[in-house]
């Protein structure tokens, strides 16, 4: 294993063809340095795909340089619809570090990125979450509200006008991300709702916790769906006895769980060592995560 | 990583002169072709050593060799005092399938290992577990009371008479094993013994769990001691909830438990999955695994 690994998950306004997509993957594989694509994500009704890949820091910022050129290129904003919230044809980028790597090296090579997208290929780039220049900028949500009629509004790199067929992109960095939801034994997607309200962050819940209650409606069930921004400061069982004690308390049982996407190896680590009660865990007692280290 | 992994957990009756460990140590990793010492450890009490060691099939063979070897040169069991049952040198030395190998591998491992110790060492070798040689042999302890008074427990390969200073040498293949203690919130010793004798297969409990009840008398708690043989089978988590539920039906609780030696990550992320109640759970959604295939 290569001693520093940076992810990065981005997410591209193009989710209905397919051609467009292998074309975007192949240019970030075409990256020097080896980068292992991770996973290829399309959706139509979002018509958005994001592709996952991994590598040293240097062949993860050249991969990403090339996908954003090759979206540039091949996507038209102009003829996109989607349920989606988008801003430009590569629309957002976040680097994040993985084994041997901080959020700082990858707050780096956004910025370095950032202006390479400009310098290169003429489009404007905001900065989000720990890459973003202002504290309002975090939030990613803040970043899509930008645009060139206010000045206040205007991105951090080029413009202010943006490009007229990939607008702008939002490159950022941040921890790893779990995305995991609890399905609940029950068809009231309102208890879902107070559930997700009881826990996540923006409503005074457990730090680091998003949560929205959704209907299951093909399934008859309610899901608390989640994302988990820092697990080792809220880890996954924390947020998951949160929620089956929520359900409890509204007379209501545990269906089953989903994690989406990837998970760290550390959050199941943790979980397991948790569950089992274990006094003495630590990483080192998995032989994989020796051999890893030997 | 490399396509196929073998485990070689080599016992050699010597645990107190690190000198003698030492030299063991470097014959291990002089052998040709990758091997990793993950752990090493001494017990004077028992005297007697413990060295894991890992890598591909070949390498793992010629280091189990090499170790056997050192160990008939310095150990003498003339010599030799302490409370652990003991039949050589290089007492018991058992081959185990990691990543890409089968037990079947790890049985024409030692299989071609016990005629070489014969062949260059003049030590005579016993079969154990999945290498046995007869149903009668596939326990470890009948292979100890093997001695060349009685034909009919002469050693598989040389003898019948013992080598003069270093006795005999018991090689296997078996499943990877995963030692683990859960401690009692009781100081009362019978309750460990009572729960151990009603989860452990050969009282007719759980396949492939050995338990025993023990004292902890430093910390007043009473100890249900594992060895968990085939944890695909009988999986950790399920035993974890076994003795939870028996030491409740005695109102005892759980204090914590202990994971002895190496636990493979499989074992982790099944407890994990399970605790978690995950519906679409596999190896493939932690990213560290899709990574080593990548």
């Amino acid at each position: 294993m290569a001693s520093s690994l940076i992810e990065c998950v981005a997410n591209f306004s193009e989710g209905r063809e397919a051609a467009v997509v292998a074309a975007i993957e192949r240019a970030i594989r075409s990256a020097a340095g080896g980068v292992s694509v991770l996973r290829s994500e399309m959706d139509s009704d979002h018509n958005r795909s994001v592709i996952t890949f991994v590598g040293p820091p240097d062949a993860v910022a050249a991969g990403a340089l090339r996908a954003i050129e090759t979206a540039v290129e091949r996507i038209d904003l102009r003829k996109h619809a989607g349920v989606h919230p988008r801003m430009g044809a590569a629309d957002v980028v976040p680097f994040v570090p993985l084994e041997g790597a901080t959020l700082d090296d990858c707050v780096a090579i956004a910025r370095q990125t950032g202006e390479e997208v400009w310098k290169r290929l003429g489009v404007p780039v905001y900065f989000y979450e720990a890459a973003a220049k202002s504290p309002d900028r975090r939030l990613l949500e803040n970043c899509r509200r930008g645009g060139f009629e206010d000045p206040r509004l205007a991105p951090d790199v080029g413009g202010p006008a943006l490009h007229p067929s990939a607008g702008a992109c939002i490159i950022g960095a941040r921890k790893i991300l779990i995305a995991f939801n609890v399905n609940l034994k029950t068809d009231d997607v309102q208890v879902a709702r107070d559930i997700a309200r009881k826990i996540r962050a923006s409503s005074g819940g457990m730090p680091f916790v998003k949560a929205l209650g959704l209907p299951l409606a093909d399934r008859g069930l309610a899901q608390v769906s989640m994302n988990l921004t820092d697990f080792e400061q809220t880890p996954l069982h924390v947020v998951f006895d949160a929620v089956k004690r929520e359900a409890a308390a509204r007379g209501v049982e545990i269906a089953g769980s989903e994690i989406i996407g990837l998970i760290p190896k550390k959050a199941l680590e943790d979980a397991a060592a948790h569950y089992l009660q274990c006094e003495n865990f630590e990483s080192g007692l998995v032989l994989e995560n020796r051999l890893a280290e030997s």
